[in-house]
């Protein structure tokens, strides 16, 4: 309880805080690992779904007046993980939590950030609005498919990168490698400067669907732009599902030379096929951080998977404490 | 095209209005029905799930200042077809459609309409404002959990009720029988009163969970209030979904007398069990309608279903036409 | 004023907060009966009608920043209530309060939260929106109509439970007695269930207006279903407008051999004949609580009236305090 | 109905739009005198209080899709008629009306339109909010208080004025006399211009409140600026509340020789002792409009009540038919 | 960093809030000035135009969770300042300020706070919807064009008064001057008044646009009302623009024998032939505040511009601290 | 005016709908050649600025009921130019216009479409909801910066492609010639693939800004990487400001053997020493089109400028009568 004193016009008192995490189903894990960086518990609470696919949620302690963080990994089956996040907002709401930050790691439906063709929904402002309506306040995520996702939001927006993550991870165990960083096409290449300058300036290279010029309506095979015979070639991009592209430019620049490739994605979709072109495509090493679950049936031995739990407690320590997220990541972000 | 005029200081023309059909993919028979009752088509679509669940949805013709009706059977797996459903409503809304009718012939989490207990969501009016952010003018839906949810949404909702095409079809077929109409629990005691005017004011019965005044803390059996031995009871409610209570209700009647037992409830959510306990528990006659998707192997002999279609239909075309839909319910809705 | 500190790049203080409560004119007794319980002073204003019924309100100190809770009892005249606690809300709201907490012990318009029949208004959703629009954060009601109402605000609601102080009363003064809990009419058969439970499980009964079996036509005079010969009834509800019901349930309950009948309601509205015939129906004690104000001239021997005052105190703390309203009624609200 | 025809990928209409004519109960006089200009009869509706002065309204004809004109004129008790106009304007919005105008011939709280000290609200704002969020389209009212009062709707007002009307019967009955327009207050010289101007450039004067400059802290009694010995004074203002400053200026202009003094205002608000004070004040003539209701007790031989219907019927009629209303005032308003 | 501690279910801490002080970059000197009375520093940031007129602004220190004031005045190239603005205010929200109180020592399109003829915006209206869009929690201005503005805006609006800044220079440096303050026109009448208050009760005049009652159609030229002959007049308004109807004034009063020619106005805009004007109009003293910036080029000997910033600065130090800014206007505003 | 009947129970009409159009002043050439084009000339306005910069605008034609299109180029002075039609879309609303589409075929701060660091503004959102809040129901648009910014208004945007214009100039003139579509960096290669679709399946190249692998940390200048030696080079962008980065493409096409080069670009914002860089870069031909203004002063021999106004016109045209602007562009948009 609040000190309190009376004095004769009105009954005064020393606001608290108070940090809250709430956790939905879809990724019990990093939820914890969050928690325990935090020192801070998961909020208990009943969560399971009517028979019909229904989902119920109640809190099992007051949440009246915190500051609640409700983290979602936004896995298969997603439209249950978003809904269930959707309905957890609602409920703090509802309970009079004073402020609610909805922590996406992997924002759903990215991928539709613009119509492509006409007559197409624009999926991922949708996903911004119906969070803003349920009840968040901000929102943070990591490592968005495009960053104009984040002007999708009414309001705050924390958008964490994963990519010094990755790249002292590739750097502490390559550091004898001559590393190149290969972007998988060419709407990447900011991406892979951005990884090159990481990596003390180390060149790039990329792959590049191209056309012969005597031959225009032909297309002819991705060509590898780049040095990358004899160099340890590091693959990046945001998120791999299918696996398809990023298991053919692993192959080409093997075929083209390459000492050793390494693939490193932030978000591991991994559907379908994924884990098996993944695990044959001749990588040497194929990291990715846990913003999603991946189950140990899709792992395999040449897998790295690092946390991302320790940049969400700092970033939620962060915003908790009126701190500077932009810090963590040197102005960038 | 419309016929135009161009004056001295604008151009001018009739406007025509058109009504144009969509359906989500959770129940395509019923769609393809309202659409032949209508004679229109449904607007052909490309709508696709993604390989981690997004679901993806083109409309293939223009839809610019149409007459939107969006149909959805929200059936398990329920967060699925309602997030299809708000992405068609967030395409219809960026490709102009003029106004955008949302059909819920099941309103998905009426039974959330409030909390229970403290620190719940009220899921249904989530579902409301979701709608709404996506774009949708309007709401058509039948026999809601609680007439309070159409005060959920902030626009006109077309409620409809599903209880005259039930009625009809139980005093057709057993127009010789002496009914009785009963409510299952004490909660659709209301219900039962409307049922037994529209079936010539037969009487009512409804089951009551009691204890002994002697006993107090001792909670003794279900016990049927009214008069039912030798009559043909007809049991009512607004969904079955798991079966449990309703069987029970049909094997206490039977005990106590009734000649036969009929079921007639709008909505056949009709999960797990559900099957297997209405066919056994000795019901001459299961009637539903089919606001949701009642598949093959979850139909038994003593099953009849029952098209919502027409209603639908009337229904779309009083609004279409600014007619009124109140007056297909004599008043009621 | 706040402990200050400046920084280089900024002033730094430590925030307070500061609970003001505010009172419309409608029942001065029970807003001063709160502030005493809270040991904080109702704030002054001026507040009064120009000639032709337009009202004025101007605060007498200064409530930037505060945590204001406004407290009015929607009596008749109804409108003029409803009014004078918008335009209180729009003067804070100005007036740069923090946060504005409504407190309606009872709801307007709670009975007009469904359409009955078609073109009709929604009345107690709209009267949520007004209360939005204004600039309400929250609001505190006590036993709404129907639950669904807390539904209609667009933010937190702390739905207040009056059946323990009614219970308790019952409890303490007719220890003794056989006590047999009824509800007027079948709607109410579930909160006739929550009474028997809080009193050690008596038993409960009620009132149903039935028809005979052989004469579907006509209708039967009101039955009472469960036992209430030589018992003490306990007739409950959550309101008491004109009294015809509840006046002719007593009547009943006693022909049908009731020991004695006791009426308890959360809100007495008592309107027109009301107290006549309550006083005169036969009930030994009327039990209101004073949500709304009930002058001497419908007061009568047998009626007792219970303070809302302190629960309301108690829950304004907890809200203050960033306590547990829902701890206040063991989990229920 | 609508004509209709359907296509292969849509049904088609040409959409018909209707006019329809909704009143509250507070000034049926006007209303019926606006459906007959209009030759419009008024919806048919069932509308009442509730004991406890709740308000209940249905529209006994369909609705949907109607262009809906709703007046009510804001007499005492004036809380009641507007929360009356709210409640009708939603149960058209839930009933599928297309578009709906509110016409209140007297804007109500327009006094409160700003803040006349600290911790005011601003009514005249709030009003205006109020019937958005209840569904309004566009309001329609007559002279407003202030003009910046039509800034506080966020949507079209059409701010008709009744100058005209009041200055072609003075300059129609008085065409022999020689005019002054007399403003009773400095605030309102700039209307009195805009009379003189429709009067042909006839003189102008006013009441001026003076403090004699020797003695600067005691205020001398009020002095008429401008001639006015042996004229006919026009005392013109935009409504009469209980009549003490008019009745004033009278007996001041009359006390200073001028012939005769005819009172024009459009709002007759009349409370308390306007009646007496404005019969007995020596004016030859007191005009009013019917915007608000003057029951037979409130008038007196000298008064004379020119209908604002017929501008009324005409704005209603230019706004359905996409005509023009500024044309109606020369492009003023 | 604040000072937290763990509990077992949540983090808890005492927070802190700070204000941070933003400055466009329109008028550099009073948000210097401003900052100096506050003792907090102008928060550093990067502010720029690109070549096609497009502003970039980024802040250089986190302003993650702090009290934000932004200051800007809008002089010429005003739209470019008002868009500044709103994008300084956009980048604070996203930037995660907790509050947002917007300062326009002028506020922006006062004049168009109406409609004056048909068919124009209300441009002051939309200025205050646009900011309340970008994010604007609050406004605080000065002396606006007419009062009813703030009522433009959905929230809380400080309006300060420069009056006693330019009242009590007045009266100390003409303590021995017999005063009339004089009103321009008839719409400033009761501005003069509360001058006239403050001033020690001494009279008023004002100028007044008369037409000669026997010649109707011809426009008189202006009269001075009020006794003027040999006394020192205080010609106070809002704002002077181009000069115009001011200087007229001035020059009318000597005419008719004031002894002296004092001119005050809150707002120094002074537009084109502005300067010229005042300093050739007679005039012995032209006094305004810095609202505005008024460059060297267009001073001039007579003139005085007293600084609003210590008014600002405590009125700024009130709102942070919850304090009352009423209480800076003894009640008045 | 219509045609109307008079039925029982409501005044009924046939809707007519016309198109109005409006110009802003930025851009009066393209406004009068889109008039033209669609046959309707632009409705007579009054806008002018105050001497503070302050804009007003009135228009001299009623437009109630209209369907409006409201256009103007977003050229320098930018500011102005967008309050301006900000302010045109108030008076819009205002007046009573049934739909406003706002036109701006240069989308103002498109590319502060992101953060590019922290404490940033995304301005291309605020525009969005900057025109929202006026009154924009519509937004139509040309080549956006990026395709997300339309995802950034909560409506319709109508997002025209000004490629098949451009394209087909160079097709049409260079028929003879060996085409090479040239990317002046890598981001744009996907508009470099649909450039080298339309033209015939002409092979693509790009600007490559490079790292020496071998000296990592030392920048490269840039390469060309793709066929062009001999070859006709057409470089594309959406837009063309400073011309810095387009004029160092063109001569290092020269200096790798280019036979020609061609530039072509959406938008010539043609600020600063763009038209010197330009006319001297050594191109053979500089395309535009005129979405925003180009005075003769910034043309030079080389430059063709071709008319946008024809698509604006169909566009709009389309959006009017409801058809398909998806089939102007086969799909794309």
């Amino acid at each position: 309880m609040n000190d309190m004193t009376v004095s004769a016009s009105a009954m005064s008192a020393t606001p608290k805080k108070s940090l809250m995490l709430f956790a939905g189903r879809s990724h019990p894990e990093l939820a914890e690992e969050v928690a325990k960086h935090l020192d801070v518990p998961i909020t208990p609470q009943a969560a399971y779904d009517f028979a019909n696919g229904e989902i119920f949620v109640r809190f099992e302690e007051s949440v009246r007046g915190c500051d609640a963080f409700v983290i979602q990994s936004h896995a298969a089956p997603i439209n249950q993980w978003v809904m269930e996040q959707l309905i957890m907002v609602d409920a703090l709401k509802r309970a009079s939590a004073k402020r609610i930050t909805v922590i996406m790691p992997f924002y759903p439906y990215a991928r539709q950030d613009k119509k492509h063709r006409g007559r197409e929904p624009i999926s991922a402002r949708l996903i911004a609005d119906l969070f803003k309506t349920a009840g968040a306040d901000r929102i943070m995520t990591v490592d968005l498919h495009t960053a104009q996702i984040s002007g999708f939001f009414d309001g705050p927006v924390d958008h964490l990168l994963a990519m010094s993550l990755l790249a002292n991870h590739v750097r502490g165990k390559y550091s004898d490698a001559k590393l190149t960083v290969v972007s998988p096409d060419a709407g990447r290449t900011k991406l892979a400067e951005k990884w090159a300058n990481t990596l003390d300036g180390c060149p790039i290279a990329f792959i590049h669907k191209t056309r012969d010029p005597l031959k225009p309506n032909e297309v002819v095979a991705n060509r590898v732009v780049g040095e990358v015979k004899g160099r340890t070639c590091v693959v990046i991009d945001d998120m791999v599902d299918t696996g398809g592209t990023i298991a053919k430019a692993v192959e080409q620049l093997l075929d083209e030379g390459a000492a050793d490739v390494i693939i490193a994605a932030t978000h591991g979709v991994l559907s379908g096929p994924a884990t098996e072109r993944l695990a044959n495509c001749g990588a040497k090493e194929v990291i990715f951080t846990n913003t999603l679950p991946i189950p140990d049936e899709r792992r395999f031995p040449q897998m790295t998977v690092l946390s991302i739990a320790p940049l969400l407690a700092k970033a939620i320590h962060q915003v908790f404490d009126d701190g500077s997220v932009t810090s963590l990541f040197d102005g960038e972000a």
